[in-house]
């Protein structure tokens, strides 16, 4: 797996920067873009990795919880610099949609092909439904409804407030889960075996070298990728919305997507749940927030106001997972769910 | 009980073909039809139950997921037919309610009365509550919702996308339940229990004989049926929605009512919620994707898209219902608690 | 506490009274009515709690039930009878949001501050969610819907039938909660504690006296503060929903958010949360109803419907709620988070 990466980036990035010079057509950039940026999120997600292992188990959580969805941030900051604040928007919805139900789908799906009942902790399935249901559906819908009797300053305003709020309560829930409640949410089984593999792949230094270069060089595909995206719509008749949704989505998280489902066929399902859920959550409280106060710096400011197709597809499926979460188990046959409801939803953008 | 469904058939049925080519008013008509489906209902459980005993569990489970709600899809087919696709959507929100509510609540009800306590499979009630939000909050939202800015064309495909998803996860559903997971659900006890009463009431040949003529006999007296109901329309200013989710839905599952508040007294309160809430995911799964497939051939198609006071009410029922049996316990409040929630859809439709 | 509620009362109503005859500026007037009123709700809720006690524990109960929200209920009436419909029903919203998110996400935090996890009775939280979706859910999302395609006076039956079910319900529940399945909700450690110290403070006579006594003079005050209202809206430039959503509903439960929270500091969540859920479901399934028949016989009458940004934030919070209550433990970030969505929907309807 490494290995291929390594090979992606390797050969990709170069190729990158030669059309870049050469304005190669816009079908072959998206492409090596697309490959570049999977294979530089396997070498930011192994750095990230590395140093939180090495910094302790608190200014790691850390660390995974601020550059767990680095290459996204990345990704919308440019596409905010280009004024396609839809996409933006579509491509978190994607990340949620995605992360939810196509991740935890195959996860649960490819996982329970091998084992009858997953298990994973309660407490955890329980802490991240509560900040589902406030991130999707409390600050999510609010300003939906609010926003259609408001004028789109006080919009932005209240955008603003629920931004701030929204990153003031992730920050909460992490010193709950590193500081005050910390050894609650995984069984003690769990911690034991973590404790053992507790190896870094690589040195501080080499870790910390290699997080900012491959950051500078997602900046760099990113801001080629975002430039493909007008070439898209045109040439294959994908909406704004379908090519944020499920595009942009799926090559901004897809290794996450790996990690999830190698875990959960490991039967290290606790692990696959935190990289799904965590991950929505990190998009929804952290991610989107954090673009909509950069968004003020930008040629065109973006308010928290999804169109009502993401919005309804995002509550659908936080809905559908905290049900199905709620018990702590998992099996094949919930997995699939989820993936039909993902396959439900895809038909729909692809189609609107 | 059986001697009163006999009276109600060898009386009922012939009555029926007389009026029909004496074109007896359609009022006499109406009464007839109804009580004769009813009768004609319970013939075509026992004969599917006593099918279901000589197959064996997994070929009778299939056998029961599939002609359980044949009467509601022979009315629908015809009402189809007569191009009132108005009325079958608001016969398969009615049967979604009926069975979630009314049926669900009397049971609880019933059996509360009798009983402080009544306890039903966690497990079977998860599977159930997982698959209540995917059918009715995923797959009938995302239609209503997208197509509210596509042209009917492609609202059609998304329907018949969702459809087939629909079919398809019901058939892996039945798979996990009766092949992979097999045991999971039903207590021990009852298991025992089941076994001991195993004995069918007909043999496999006089039972196919039954059901044959039932079901043809149900086709005659629905396609009667169907023409009567512009004439309630008429006559009593009922509305379509009003004649589809209370009338029909009523009429087509009265037997299941009958027998699910019957084992809910018995303190069977497992088969009751099985009869409800698997009959709900039925209809929802099972019978609503084959009647948009269906109606392709049929003069008029028919998109999966409720109107909003159905839609609406599906949703907030499923919801009281996955809070209320989510523990896997019942007693009368929670039933009264169900019931209301009908009376007030009720007036609401009435109303409407 | 209870020597500054007598000085609030003492020196407060004289105020009112004087300044009501010298037609003082409306804004001492809004000031000194708001104080009386929390003094005086805080001498109708000990009196209740004394009266109850004598009572036993069910006509106790039924008191409690009856007379937990007169303050409120009064307050309403002189504002349905100012033709103020709207403030009424903000002030029902802001009451539902006030106690669900403010006071039980403050009791949360506060108890959460100095116990790791507190914990109260599953089964008490479980009928409360039930009725929660039940009230606001079913029966508050019913109209709004169904009145979209109704016209107004078919819209006003539909409310009217929809209280009287809501009250029945409520009573019905009583009737589960302290007959039939009295002693199921309270864990037996907790019941015991209470019958230590179930001593009244006043007798039975001084107990009626003072019940009567304050009811006339919150009446009276709540004349004045109604009065208040327009001089807000035009001082401060507050829309009716921010006067009723957030300033009215605050002044009419202060007593009971203060006995809230002390609860939680004292580790008795149990009765925390029994003040906070069950004064919601008593405002929507008692107070809310009873305001719909009385406005029969206002000049105007007050149909069960809200706008959508009221209904909206009380179905999210009544979903956020079940969700972080539902395993009958709490926590400081529980807490955090309830006061979060608070401070949107606050943040929200300042804006609208």
């Amino acid at each position: 797996m490494n290995k291929l990466f390594a090979i992606i980036v390797f050969v990709g990035v170069p190729f990158v920067l030669i059309g870049a010079f050469l304005n190669w057509p816009e079908m072959i950039m998206f492409f090596l873009c697309c490959v570049s940026i999977i294979g530089l999120s396997g070498y930011i997600g192994r750095a990230t990795e590395s140093l939180a292992i090495v910094s302790g188990p608190r200014v790691g959580g850390l660390l995974n919880a601020t550059f767990g969805n680095a290459v996204e941030l990345i990704i919308s900051i440019f596409t905010l610099k280009a004024g396609m604040v839809g996409i933006v928007l579509a491509s978190l919805t994607g990340s949620v949609l995605g992360n939810l139900l196509l991740v935890l789908g195959l996860s649960f799906f490819a996982g329970g092909i091998k084992f009858k009942r997953q298990k994973f902790s309660v407490h955890s399935a329980r802490y991240n439904s509560g900040l589902l249901i406030f991130a999707v559906i409390v600050a999510f819908v609010i300003p939906e409804v609010f926003s259609m009797t408001m004028n789109p300053e006080k919009t932005l305003s209240l955008s603003i407030g629920i931004a701030i709020i929204l990153i003031a309560l992730y920050l909460a829930g992490l010193f709950f889960k590193l500081v005050t409640h910390r050894g609650v949410f995984s069984s003690t089984e769990e911690q034991e075996n973590d404790t053992e593999k507790e190896i870094p792949e690589w040195t501080k230094g080499k870790s910390i070298l290699i997080l900012l270069l491959a950051t500078v060089v997602v900046a760099f595909v990113s801001e080629q990728l975002v430039h493909t995206f007008e070439m898209l719509g045109s040439t294959f008749g994908w909406s704004e919305l379908f090519i944020g949704v499920i595009i942009v989505a799926i090559v901004g998280n897809a290794a996450e997507h790996v990690s999830a489902i190698t875990m959960a066929v490991k039967n290290k399902m606790e692990v696959s749940v935190e990289i799904a859920v965590g991950s929505t959550l990190q998009v929804a409280m952290f991610v989107a927030p954090i673009l909509v106060l950069v968004s003020l710096f930008m040629p065109q400011s973006m308010a928290l106001v999804f169109t009502w197709p993401e919005l309804v597809a995002m509550i659908t499926a936080a809905l559908l997972v905290i049900n199905v979460s709620n018990d702590g188990e998992s099996n094949w046959f919930e997995g699939l769910t989820l993936f039909a409801a993902y396959l439900i939803m895809g038909i729909g953008f692809y189609l609107l």
